[in-house]
């Protein structure tokens, strides 16, 4: 049951870290994107519905690289092929 | 048991570094969204609803990184399919 | 009782490690709101009951990904499922 | 099984942290990118539609740099060259 | 009496490395919130006794986050519950 | 078939950390070279066709450093010379 | 002997390193704020009482910081509970 | 066969590494050069085809440094004389 | 006599560190301070006996940082409690 | 064979990484007077030539220090004394 | 004579790295401090009497930490207890 | 012929390691310089021929540094004292 | 001889970090010394005697702690105790 | 003669890192205080010859470090005294 283990093992750590770097930086990207919209409202009131509009299509770009990052997390944890596998195999 | 121990060590270890890791950008992120904020309605007052509501959903929009994170830190500990396999399989 | 000890020093180095790297983020994060909320005040006195509503709000914002470290930290020391299974399992 | 699961073990592993890594560079762009249209838009509200375009092109350059690094982390989960030959080989 | 020692050991060096990373982030953050607080005042005094009591709300925020690592780090030393398991398990 | 799997490995780790920290400098420098175009937009938007074909021509030039890492990391899955010779070696 | 002096040495290396990352936030940000402080006398030589106030509450907030290090320090080299226990059992 | 094998895996893991870091500073370098060039034809649309001439000169320059990397890369891939030689062995 | 002499080690090391790490933050934090004052002296030269006394009051504070770790530099090099025990330890 | 594979590896490593970490100053450097030059001719377009010229050379300094780095790459692979020696020794 | 010449090691080493790493900050420190105080002389050449007076006290203050380092690295060197406590040990 | 064959790797490696990284800091250095001499030229044009002729003087004496680490790293590869050594021991 | 080999290599690996790292901040501190000097006596020629002088004082102090570290690094390759003690011994 | 080519391999590897990190401060320093001579001259080519004269002072304080490195990597490749003393303990 060794090669078992060690697959859970890796699988594991990889789908924690790989969902806490890539926080990084989408969040300090958002970050960036929402404070300076908040300073373009703030110079230029008359055209908040033009930046806001902006905003959200930039942050949903953004957030889509933390997406990816989840999705990659998610599918190591509950959808793993090679976990899959190992089961089919130790249950042989 | 030694694989069953190996299997509770990291995802310990891991549930603590995901949720540690993934503060660091939300955290600098929303402080950062939070301080333009601040100086945009110094800088307009009157458009300090405008401003508040976008901050808010900027907010909101960075602190769904954070969630994930944590998110994935909660399934580490409590509902870890991994774990649970081990646990069936010790049981057998 | 090998894999129970093992167990136990994750648990604490994690416990300690959560918390302690989870908490750089929101202080430097707070730290920035609070000091760019002054700022504002200063320039802007009359605004200072909206810029302290906003602030305290943000705050909450960025101690809540401080408070999921701390509570992260707090069931791996006292709340910790798997060290309580591996105290089961040794009192078997 | 040993060669089997430490090919299972680098492509969990390399899947995870490709995507991790690959997400801090593009979602940072992005974040600079698009904090600086939304001043531009401020800036030039006459603009608005030239910049959104020039945004939107130049979004997709960047996040094209981080579909490079999730296509490689798909490939290596579910059309894993190295693994299908191992479980080739080990079907024989 | 290994696996004793060896919890001594990771309490020790956690408890310490606990509050050590713990105090960097707050103090920065302070430190900022602080500096800020005597610039505003010296910008505009008549607003000093508003920027006082925002200081203080903030430093507390701040302040709490360092005690959030002083308490892990003190439960470690003194309230360890996997050290009095430890010895009570030695004790028998 | 040890020295098969780690050939195998080793590319496996390689293809997915080149295009992984390949894609850092690319997607950093393109942020910079589009937020600063639409600056430059906003700043003398009669120039903006001269500013979008260099911004173009740029974007080129840096994405071409990109997609060499992407080769690269290709041809370490689909085209590996070492990795041929190990099966046709493997084969005999 | 062995476990013994194994706390012995990780109460040493911790302490010393305790207060040696713990000195580098505190020094740092009481710096940054006595600048400022110095920095806001010259601008406004009127407010120095009240600068000056404010400067050694928070410089007294900061200094909190260190001392929860040194604290610690302190406890793990004259009343280190673990090495007290050992020198008990030591002493059986 | 094992130096085989082990020129291989250095093989493969240098000629990664190699165009992964080597890309990082020319993307940067470029970057920025492209950035100022954008910048540099809004503030003078007059000069822009001595400044779009002298900027094609230097990311030539830049661009150079990344193909050594990736000539380098790909001796090591397609032309390395240690793999021919270590082939030319094993073959008698 | 090997536990004895690791102590010695490990005490020499953690000496050496905790004075060499221990002096970076003060010896900046001091510099900042003191350029800091140079610069308000040159500003406001009227002031500068305020600035002055501010000065040393905020060097004093962060060289007792500094001091903090000379001491327990001190503590581990001459009057540590480990090695004396382990000296009588040993006379025996 | 061992001690001429392991030539050979290092070789490969050192090759890969010289040229690798000796790009990224050059790179950045050439970056920096490429962009500052730009800057200068939109600034002052009259003295266009004797920036270009001023360029060129200091592109051929920063440019130099790169070519060491890949003379010393190209020696390290093509022209190798230690690696003459080990294939001139193992053919005796 | 093996514990003998670990202490010697653990001298030397640690001597140099004390001194080498605590050189950083206070140079770094005084430049800082000495550029600052240029600065000022130039901008108030009236004051330059105070400036450099209070420049001197600071320049002490900050040399003082780096000779706390370069006292404990000739300790180590010329006076360390270990050292001569084991020279005793191994004389008898 | 194993301390024959370290020697030659361990030439091999510092040689390279040499040359990259003692060109990262000339390199950044000489960019710094020339673009502020391209700064400078077209700021004062008059004064070109000065300020070419410093440039040149000070890029002579950075170049002097990579240089240093040229003369070094062709040292280690082609009048290793060391290397000439072992050969020769090894002749006997 | 083994320990008297490792007191060697210890000695010349020490020697040459502690220049090599001590050198960093003193050149870095003395360059921005110089750096201020250069741009003060542009602003303020009549005053380039004071600054001369007081450059001269600051960069004496500074060059004092790269001094240091040459002193100990000196010590420890011509004047070093423990080598001293340990050539002694092993010539009795 | 194992204890003989460590020595070799120490003094190697020391001797290069010593003048490759020993040179990144150097010329960092250099390249900042040259470009600011050129900024100076720029703004006040009247005061050149003070200018050049301090920069000159200047360059050969910052210089003197390097060379520093540069004596110490000199003596331990031609005039090392372990190796001399290794050598002749090897010819007995």
């Amino acid at each position: 049951m060794d090669s078992f283990s060690i697959i859970a093992v890796a699988s594991i750590i990889t789908a924690g870290l790989t969902i806490a770097i890539g926080s990084v930086g989408p969040a300090l990207g958002e970050g960036r994107a929402v404070s300076q919209a908040l300073s373009a409202i703030a110079q230029q009131p008359d055209a908040s519905s033009t930046i806001t509009r902006t905003l959200f299509v930039g942050l949903a770009m953004i957030e889509s690289v933390a997406i990816y990052c989840f999705v990659v997390s998610m599918i190591l944890i509950f959808a793993n092929p090679f976990w899959e596998f190992a089961k089919t195999a130790a249950g042989n």
